[in-house]
């Protein structure tokens, strides 16, 4: 009883940190907001996360669990290689449809943190990586893997692009790429 | 006399503020670490920037301007159309060997301030879309404006991926897509 009142005053502190890191910035966020829009206290807070760092940590492997699964069960609906890797970009292009889309979760921290932060930086990486290495399994089937860092560059390119101008023919412009570099090479 | 004075100690403000504003962060970088750093009183600082936003919109126009000098000038060595255009990444991978370079200034900006900034967002914006315009101008001679945005989506990709890696492969695969596209399109 007591440790399933624990998880959901943990899961509580984390969904609204989560939501303030990602729509107003992690440096914007303070622990006081964070305990005031959670409904505890700041030694609750403190009892399930030592430092704001740490439940930086918790919204990025969160979040980046949550997205390879949607990623995967969007990839799944496919069955040609080619459909597979292009399904990827309209996933981000479903995710810069939504509503409350305020960028990519990753990008948007690697940009606030100081170079030197390496336990956040770690945690991108990781996420960044795992990109990495499904655009190499999806060309696996066309003998094409040394094309995978092109593909995530495009990821990445599309993704930032939307961010700055908050349009989708990024999304689109990427996707001809991936076509045309999976034709041309 | 005086007012040579003044654009002295406003240099020395902005100079500060870039290097803090571009190393640490705009959230992280407080107008008391400003003033401290640059070696001015407050309301010094006040008499020549009426808030930290305007410093923040004066170091974006300062550092668009001059890295649009530099890049110029990198392109001007070359007259051949597709060298042109080359030569923009050949810069990008020079910035990025800086020992200095923490990422693009417009880039780390945007995903650091709230949607609604609109000024903030306003001066990111035209910067980058100048980008997009020099790569416009650069395909005119091959008859190929229609990538320009392709292009554009190459420089911000091989940007963020160098931000979130650290290293150089980003910019090399870029370049090589942009001798793809060019070639087959």
């Amino acid at each position: 009883m007591n440790s399933k009142k624990n998880e959901s005053v943990r899961e509580r502190i984390l969904a609204t940190a989560s939501r303030l890191f990602y729509k107003q910035g992690y440096a914007n966020t303070g622990i006081n907001q964070i305990t005031a829009e959670s409904g505890v206290v700041k030694s609750t807070l403190y009892q399930q996360f030592r430092s704001k760092e740490e439940l930086l940590i918790a919204y990025l492997e969160q979040v980046g669990k949550q997205l390879n699964v949607e990623l995967s069960s969007k990839i799944e609906q496919f069955e040609q290689p080619e459909e597979r890797i292009l399904s990827v970009f309209d996933f981000l292009k479903e995710l810069m449809s939504g509503k409350e889309f305020y960028g990519c979760n990753f990008l948007n921290i690697i940009s606030e943190i100081p170079e030197d932060a390496v336990v956040i930086r770690a945690q991108i990486l990781k996420q960044k990586n795992n990109i990495r290495k499904l655009f190499h399994e999806l060309l696996k089937p066309l003998g094409k893997t040394h094309l995978s860092d092109e593909l995530y560059i495009l990821f990445e390119g599309a993704l930032i692009a939307n961010k700055v101008h908050h349009e989708l023919w990024a999304v689109d412009k990427a996707k001809n790429m991936v076509i045309l570099i999976l034709k041309h090479t």
